[in-house]
């Protein structure tokens, strides 16, 4: 199914989705953001098929958000994260952050994402004003502005 | 293509992406946080097919994203985002900062997030520890916990 392309949208959700708004695309930089790096690991740990799995990641490398690197004497090339790749780590807490609030049931276990320096849990995302305030959507408005 | 479908697996990022994980979800979503009620407006602000529409409204509201209502004496049904749906707004807020970061180039300009009482945008989306700390994905670390 050919889909609508949203490349010159003037939405920057819209654009993003355009960018990684594929359900693999994001798991492929989860499971970067944990350590993978290898294709036979994204593979494994993602039981994602191999074709889909290449085309998924030449795609993100095009797109910047992957580099390849192959390291000295070795034959696998690895894929790391860039910088903007990394950036897309709020976006991954918020997806987490849903997920846990509502697509689990009592008693299921899940993958929880914790401070590395106190193992307690992190603060629940929270939208805010310049000035510190917490607003919801209906305290917002969409405007066009240029970028500069 | 069939896909698989991770509705049993632990990761909520997954489970996320299993229920949301669309292209035209998303957008969807954001429409309603623009305003949008009518199968009509939908569709005609985002230029998407009726089947394809339908089929994801439908799915919304099977997964308790959307209601359905209709107003009194309306021939018009509403699409209404339920609690669950507007607490996608971090989901998006996320993916619109990354788009603003990484989708435009200079000159270009976009549909901004203000703050609606001072027409200012927002603040950056942190990833904060419970005690205040910013965290960066290296700083944290995924472990299996159950719901309670």
């Amino acid at each position: 199914m050919r889909r609508k392309s949203l490349v010159n949208d003037t939405c920057p959700i819209a654009r993003t989705l355009d960018v990684i708004g594929d359900w693999w695309s994001l798991l492929i930089v989860r499971e970067a953001m944990m350590g993978t790096r290898r294709f036979s690991e994204f593979q494994k740990h993602l039981g994602v098929a191999r074709n889909i799995l290449s085309t998924r990641l030449k795609t993100l490398v095009a797109q910047g958000i992957f580099d390849v690197k192959t390291a000295d004497g070795s034959a696998y090339q690895d894929y790391v994260l860039t910088p903007k790749g990394r950036a897309l780590f709020p976006v991954l807490v918020a997806l987490r952050q849903w997920g846990e609030e509502h697509s689990f049931r009592r008693g299921e276990s899940y993958a929880k994402l914790l401070d590395r320096q106190t193992r307690r849990p992190l603060q629940k995302l929270q939208i805010r004003a310049f000035d510190g305030r917490i607003l919801n959507q209906a305290d917002t408005v969409v405007e066009p502005v240029a970028v500069s």
